[in-house]
């Protein structure tokens, strides 16, 4: 098990913590096979006798894992044929790690630090020809905004900032898009700062920008200190390997938000995050896949990896003394289909490349299937969002006549 | 194990079905204890150390459930003490159950029989000191919609009928609100049929009645043969014991189903259903509790019991020869708190009843908590979802301006 890079060792985390790497591997070590075979389908959602196959990849992707210690797994979604269609396999990869330098290093040296880190998983995947790459949250930074600091908003950057830059030559070199989670710099609106995904394209390019919709103000997530609501609406991106969208982090609560990028035809919505186990954990297996099921598509969960301790110490508002850090971000990044089924996940607490091969007739053969959008009745929803909104809305509530009674 | 009443023994099914009585007692009666622990937090959602605790309950209704052999459990979420607001812990009862005789027996022999087989069940709730009960969906009938043969609807009551008068002396002898899910001939509208939710309050009278907003196309449940989408609204029934919703089936699946029940003001939705293993059983952990954690209130998911066999084979439309029943209904029925938490399952296999205590406090503390409200942005759903519905609705999709080189 890997060191935790801002000096703990993982030996001082809580042991329920650092005693397993993942669900999978904790109910597949300890259950006899026919067990772990049913559980499996239960909650991995493998039903109809159908097997979620494990690829195999090239030896240069295993032997970088195998060097730099980071969780590589690799898996994929299978399609029934059509008639009038090819299948459309894309591969996807999805990369969680922690941070590099402890928070108190010189901020360059920092984010140096994190691309040093990340260049050997990004070659696995390259080489492992992933056709579309996803990176964590703010992946370019320590997630600082717990400490209401306004000192870390100098890692925002540009658009077409450094980090960009730095992905660019890898989208190139590998023929890859990749969605690039930065904080964000608005130099042309008074320099005002987003949780923005910038996503390049297969040649370089960046095609578009995408920001977070939905900000969080819950326990040490009181990211309204330095971003606000997005304004991009729900774009979804025509790319040279399927149609994508990005659902930031805390979004990922939201069932609208899920709707509106499947409304605008999103086959794959990644969900780069931040998130610690205290706070998040339970819903972390429920979110994606209710959004893959209810909007028949894909779902990409990204979550980054290790404690991250900061220099000064700050409260969360709970009456708790002050504290340095805000918990264990629990990785375990995985892929949901809009069959109800899903992968296993990547490690609780190392860095890790997820890479899935999907095809995306899934997505249209789900939506015949079960028929959610032709029984959504929307028009329905809309009426009553519209009247939710004004002033002097009215909930539908049948009271009973009788209800004077009970309390006598 | 009980036989199952259409006379077929579980020995005869497939034991991947038999072999265990839920998911919860599988891991716990094979994974070691602290395994088990991890495992159990993980997967109900049992963080920052919280534990979901059991009830005792009284003898009276042990001795029922031993003496019919159905499953009985009984749990309480806990909510934090307020200094402004009292506790207010309701008590909810949950019934599956198989029907109780073959689909060839007389009709009214079938449905008497199936109010016999309830009873000692109701009894042990309303000894159990249970406010709020809800059956399954369509509980006075086989699930018979499959065979898209009408001589079904004979089985179709007004809302006052013989199924409602049944329950309504358990409402007024044990002073419980009972919600039934029947199939009702509307015989003041040309005797159309509908799945209705007829809410029965705890002096025995009919408060009001919800008819199902989303009917399947799907598989064998093609609903639609038989009734339409309902025309009720998403109304919050205001009872002696909390404000409470009724999600049909089906309505599971849509999130702006469940939404709209929340904007209403709803503190616990029932969701009675009808549903197979191989066809919805991956969804079934997921989309409930995705609903409670999106909306901030508990949602109670019930689901029938059993394998039923009809007298006339029929097709699903997939191909495959006709058959004579569409699967296992495989009960586990269980409760989904706004915390993300939620109890073990009642058994795949057995009838059961599932009595759980909740604070309807937590509901409010968890809006407050993690502000899904606050931050939902209505107004832009509400303007997406008009704009949506126009013929012209052009998605809002940004294309890589390289992409034709791709394909070159």
């Amino acid at each position: 098990m890997e060191k935790h890079q801002n000096g703990e060792d993982s030996e001082q985390l809580d042991p329920s913590i650092c005693g397993y790497d993942s669900l999978h591997h904790l109910l597949k070590d300890n259950l006899k096979p026919h067990h772990f075979q049913e559980v499996n389908r239960l909650l991995t959602g493998l039903n109809c006798g159908k097997v979620l196959e494990t690829i195999a990849l090239p030896q240069s992707a295993t032997a970088l894992s195998a060097e730099h210690g980071f969780d590589l797994q690799a898996f994929c979604f299978h399609a029934d044929k059509e008639v009038l269609r090819e299948p459309r396999i894309v591969r996807v990869g999805l990369v969680q790690n922690s941070i590099a330098l402890p928070t108190t290093a010189h901020f360059v040296d920092q984010k140096k630090a994190i691309f040093e880190k990340l260049k050997p998983i990004i070659d696995a995947a390259g080489s492992s020809g992933v056709n579309i790459l996803c990176l964590q949250e703010a992946w370019m930074m320590p997630f600082a905004f717990c400490t209401r600091e306004k000192k870390w908003c100098e890692f925002a950057e540009p658009v077409d900032g450094e980090s960009t830059k730095f992905l660019q030559s890898f989208a190139v070199k590998y023929n890859m898009v990749i969605i690039s989670s930065i904080l964000e710099r608005d130099m042309n609106h008074g320099d005002v700062i987003w949780n923005t995904a910038v996503v390049i394209g297969n040649h370089g390019n960046i095609i578009g920008i995408h920001r977070k919709n939905h900000i969080p103000r819950v326990g040490d997530f009181n990211e309204s200190t330095y971003y606000m609501e997005g304004n991009t609406g729900h774009p979804v991106f025509e790319t040279a390997f399927g149609k994508i969208a990005i659902n930031i982090c805390y979004g990922r609560h939201h069932p609208l938000n899920w709707l509106t990028f499947g409304l605008n035809g999103a086959e794959i919505v990644f969900n780069p995050s931040a998130t610690v186990g205290e706070l998040s954990e339970p819903m972390w297996p429920i979110e994606a896949r209710n959004a893959a099921i209810a909007n028949s598509y894909f779902v990409a969960s990204i979550n980054r990896v290790g404690t991250e301790t900061f220099p000064n110490p700050f409260t969360s508002g709970d009456g708790k003394p002050a504290h340095a850090d805000f918990g264990h971000f629990y990785g375990s990044s995985y892929i949901s289909a809009p069959d109800a089924s899903c992968t296993p996940s990547l490690s609780r607490n190392r860095d890790g490349l997820l890479v899935t091969d999907m095809d995306l007739n899934l997505c249209r053969q789900y939506k015949d299937k079960w028929g959610f959008r032709m029984t959504a009745r929307y028009e329905l929803y809309a009426e009553t969002l519209a009247r939710y909104l004004k002033p002097g809305f009215e909930p539908q509530v049948i009271r009973d006549p009788l209800l004077h009674k009970s309390s006598s």
